[in-house]
């Protein structure tokens, strides 16, 4: 259907001004400008990625036994190819921001070898996943077979995400990274910078609003509920007031800890011990020792009965603990 | 463009390691092993299914009124027969993972039947979803139309999966029952267990966060918020340490009852009864009487006004649900 | 795979029954009744529309120089070409469920001018999201590039929806901007009403559960982390105990504020003035002056340590404001 004549004149009124704007560095990412291989390139790569870790499981149909051995190794040099090229252009993008020291700017060089230490960590990356879905298996009274975990599981599909958005952030790729995070944030609800660094065996159940930032440190079997904050307590400011980037903001978790749902814990000095429990909803700003166990004292909600009296609810309001 | 001779042998070496892990049962789904439909297959039957229940909604443009009457059926004709090898594929890898009692290895006749009742319950399923479309409609003060209800609302998505899920589940379905309502999970942040059992006219209003557990059963026209969890509230173990599973673990909520956001109830005996009300944020970890109200006393925030005093905020804080 | 005789059997009993229910009117939308463009055509229209507003960041790829000035018009046009049929649909549908005043069938031309009023308005909200995007920047330690913020920050991503969306809700386009803004929300997690007013230079991150409501008004370079709700106290009903709708039920926010994670903030009535801090978790529903600092009290968790001796955990608890 043909536009009416009034929308006619509003877009080419509109046309003009759109255009003025597309100069701003941030909205027009050109050939000759930001030149980056935009948003959809890289959530294709990173679907490849895991189908390469986890054949026939994250697609349409099992992979056949010849597909192993022969269509795998295809489908990983036809990801590579574009990985290194989207590798190339974010540190050239970068280079064209930032004043460059004399040998930052052979781009080309250090995509090559940011993308073959990316491809040599895959297997290292694959071994600590399988003690992902294990703890995922083990730790959950819901899962009926760790295939069920690999196929379904949004904790799961966030770490795997997380392990190969790390090792593209270590070797300090721009932009590819964080779009890979929140690819997996928009999935799963589970937002985990790709800066945090987390040992195997990690497990979140349900995972919706938990969010793990850049500096975090997670030890070994940490096991994590849906609504966790690991955060930042306070950003600071230089003198002109302009946050100060790149300092560490935010907790470590010893191993064996175990988070329960809501509890928020902020703060780059926080330290919560290994082997130690906290409960939902607690509020934490400094650290606690290992083998500790925080509990919020349980709130006693009043109950109004069908009789119209209030009273305070049952509930084992003076057990620490109760509900964990 | 090629690939740089770095990363080609790092792929070269990686893709052995890589190989020797393919054979880890967690993580090939092959026509030999596995043999599984793999999740975006599941993805597609789910995407038909809701066509066939509200056509014309979810796709791309109206149906045609002979659409109705003959593609529909086309459609559920062309959906039923991958999901029947999806399920037999389900049943099969079951089998394989179990020692099976004589009987069990009729993988198909289990799979015929399974699918079989599956589209003997749509017209009911159907039913069901007409009365949780009119529950959001009349719950919902920004609804504007059913119509608006059927085409945007995530909790009426989440409840629609939820439907088609359970029924699978409930003919023990392995896998794809979970894989269906991690989907909606992830396009909606609404996480329902396939295994809940859920009374008509259910309404989860934003529905972001929250989760319902496998074994929960709520009643009639139930209306839940954002955030809201119906969780276990402690994890049973056998003398071995590992969770014992297959056990009630979650909550039961009466017909006709309303919770509001944040709301953490938690455990197998606990009973909410019918009409009753949940305020926002209670933490609950035993039974209530039909008819009560439950509310948390209010917190009294501290409020710095800009002379540098601080006082209690003002609010209704000794006014009991107030805010509900 | 043909069918199994027992599904054949119960699909052609099923046909019948689900055929019965296409004629009631909230679950079929087709060419003759409902007759709107769907689901999934509304989602392209929005994909198209923020491809316009940034050119190569939500694509595959960049665009070449001449995209802009050449692909980019031709983009836009095909995209309103759809916009304009849908819009009409849309009031057509509207006009069909309600008795109309003489003059309020002419849809074409409703649609026409509601389009044409969009589309005038796209240079405005292209420089109203340039704000948004330094907001982000400047408010997030871990932004390195505006870049980053415009290809990942689900924030970003969702006052874009926002903002298109309220243009259409404000020109009284039926359904197509609700479908929009839940589109925003299965992505991001964030669910913003089209409804709600919001000033320019705002910021949400991590943004997983927040909630604003249709009638909020938020003043401009405003603040807000996940799990924020802007919400309704309570609803109205009418003597027949309907719920009454289209009344003021949202806080309004000043500007400059800033809302900590899993703030909640209630009722129609609620101002918060200008230059406010509403600390984490605070349950608010009074309005409170320009300048003020409201904070819960730390909650005081217990701690046990290996020693099995339990003491209040160290913390600020006196200290207001401590983690903000």
């Amino acid at each position: 259907m043909a536009l009416s004549s009034e929308i006619e004149a509003a877009m080419q009124g509109s046309l003009e001004r759109l255009a003025s704007c597309w100069q701003c560095p941030i909205s027009a990412n050109t050939s000759r400008r930001g030149n980056l291989a935009g948003q959809q390139a890289v959530h294709k790569v990173l679907h490849n990625l895991i189908s390469i870790l986890f054949p026939g499981c994250h697609g349409d149909q099992p992979v056949s036994e010849e597909g192993l051995s022969q269509c795998v190794p295809t489908l990983l040099r036809s990801t590579l190819e574009p990985l290194q090229e989207q590798v190339r252009r974010a540190f050239e993008y970068e280079c064209g921001r930032h004043p460059c020291p004399e040998d930052c700017c052979e781009c080309a060089i250090q995509s090559g070898r940011a993308v073959a230490a990316f491809v040599g960590e895959l297997p290292q990356i694959q071994n600590v996943l399988q003690a992902d879905i294990v703890a995922a298996y083990e730790g959950d009274p819901a899962a009926k077979s760790t295939m069920e975990v690999v196929m379904s599981y949004p904790g799961v599909y966030a770490i795997i995400v997380h392990r190969l958005a790390h090792e593209l952030y270590r070797a300090d790729v721009p932009l590819i990274p964080r779009i890979m995070s929140e690819y997996a944030h928009s999935q799963t609800g589970i937002d985990i910078h790709p800066g945090a660094t987390i040992g195997g065996g990690f497990f979140i159940d349900h995972g919706t609003g938990v969010v793990i930032g850049e500096t975090c440190v997670i030890g070994r079997n940490v096991k994590i509920y849906q609504g966790v904050t690991l955060g930042a307590l306070s950003f600071k400011k230089d003198e002109e007031g302009r946050l100060v980037k790149g300092i560490k903001r935010h907790p470590d978790v010893g191993e064996n800890t175990v988070i329960y749902a809501g509890a928020t814990i902020l703060g780059g000095e926080t330290v919560i011990g290994a082997n130690s429990v906290i409960g939902g909803n607690v509020w934490l700003t400094h650290s606690v020792p290992p083998g500790a166990k925080v509990y919020n004292q349980q709130p006693k909600p009043l109950i109004r009965e069908s009789d119209g009296r209030w009273k305070v609810a049952d509930g084992p309001w003076n057990d620490v603990g109760a509900g964990i």
